[in-house]
């Protein structure tokens, strides 16, 4: 075995036409993908280990992950030579960079970045139909925002996680939910340090709904409050969510703007 | 038959699965998409004519074509219906305006504009693979607005049209190339009245020669002055450029900005 040398990458991905980060049983993931040319990269079976366990058709502009390559091995040579064998994949690796043999992507991160894209037009959208959720009506951004303010801080997040969610406690701090409107869309930005399953979609199905006016800006405290997933509004899809970014002590991002 | 009304209809589609605009005898083109499904609107054959002859790949968020309609159709409906009997096609109908009888989108345009988008990062674009033209170097956007000057105003462009260009004359008079930077990518907008075939895709492939070094701005003068295809540079590839608006006289259009 030769001396191994831990290094850290950041990915960009298309969701689309993955069964999410994840390896399954059945169906194709982007971690299988990745541990597939990592094996042909360094000749044997290399794991990855990703920050963010993005679902099926959520896409990452700024995902990271850490694997082992032998320590002869450039940053260089790493980047290029996964995205040689990847061509064929909807998955870029961004950068490599050489890392201590103790650093854990998933662990180590202090806070992951989201981006939700709402695409707000009475008519479909045909270039960004897998990169957007597509509602008809114009949403009061006002209100969505009043009622985000709700969200943020430390709270017992039961309502907006998933029945399958398998993290021991359902405590998250939202360190900031910001929305703006650009063009026909409107972007939902959060940063937490750690996400719930599905946390994201589900608090954008509700701001959704408070954004339609069907709730008031109150009701999302309401259904925080109640603790119970029946009480949220449906989620939001996969294809509109996006990790853009995740934050590690001391690292430079070479996607945070 | 019915009375007639002519119909004015503004569309946006991803061009990547089509062989171009125009009806071919092989392959599913975006003409004979909306003819059929403006057929199954008004139960006969319905001719479709549009005002941009779009390439296999090349989009639009704002072409225009008309049609005719029996007339007691409203353009709710007309807009409604072609975009259900075009689900499943990632072409979609953002407005219809009626106009008079003599109307034709092709003749009457007195301003196309197109849009080209370049991504140059190291590394290929994951998300937008199929929506801009990847270059893994940086290029010098002075000295390409530089030669662009030298492609305003009335000139032949014989240079930087196809062989197969049906256009009786090679003089054309080209309003205005704007070209900035956004991000990773840098976009190139043009307006003309008219374009000869590939004359967005060959201008961008000589532009961008300047932008990476190879050619001095000047050189775009002499290749202009060759009249002479073979003098040009490669054209840029399909699936970067945009058909992004139509002007008619007293018409709004709804995709400008």
């Amino acid at each position: 075995m030769p001396i191994l040398q831990r290094m850290l990458l950041r990915i960009e991905y298309d969701g689309t036409p993955f069964v999410g980060w994840q390896s399954q049983e059945n169906g194709n993931s982007i971690q299988h993908e990745l541990e597939v040319a990592a094996a042909k990269l360094t000749t044997q079976a290399t794991a990855i280990q990703g920050a963010g366990r993005t679902d099926a058709g959520v896409h990452a502009i700024g995902q990271a992950a850490h694997l082992d390559v032998p320590s002869n091995y450039t940053t260089h040579s790493v980047m290029m030579g996964l995205n040689s064998y990847l061509e064929t994949s909807p998955i870029s690796i961004l950068s490599a960079e050489k890392v201590n043999a103790e650093f854990n992507a998933r662990f180590d991160a202090i806070e992951r970045r989201y981006l939700y894209r709402i695409f707000t037009r009475n008519v479909r959208p045909s270039l960004n139909k897998f990169r957007v959720w597509h509602i008809t009506k114009q949403l009061d951004i006002e209100a969505m925002r009043s009622a985000a303010r709700h969200l943020v801080g430390t709270h017992d997040f039961t309502s907006f996680r998933a029945s399958q969610c398998q993290a021991k406690s359902p405590i998250r701090t939202m360190q900031s939910i910001e929305i703006e409107k650009v063009g026909y869309e409107i972007h939902i930005k959060a940063i937490a340090r750690s996400f719930l399953h599905n946390q994201m979609r589900n608090i954008t199905g509700s701001l959704v709904e408070v954004g339609k006016g069907r709730w008031q800006s109150e009701k999302i405290k309401e259904i925080r409050e109640a603790k119970d997933r029946q009480a949220a509004g449906p989620a939001a899809p996969p294809h509109g969510l996006y990790l853009t970014d995740v934050i590690y002590p001391d690292k430079a991002s070479p996607t945070s703007s």
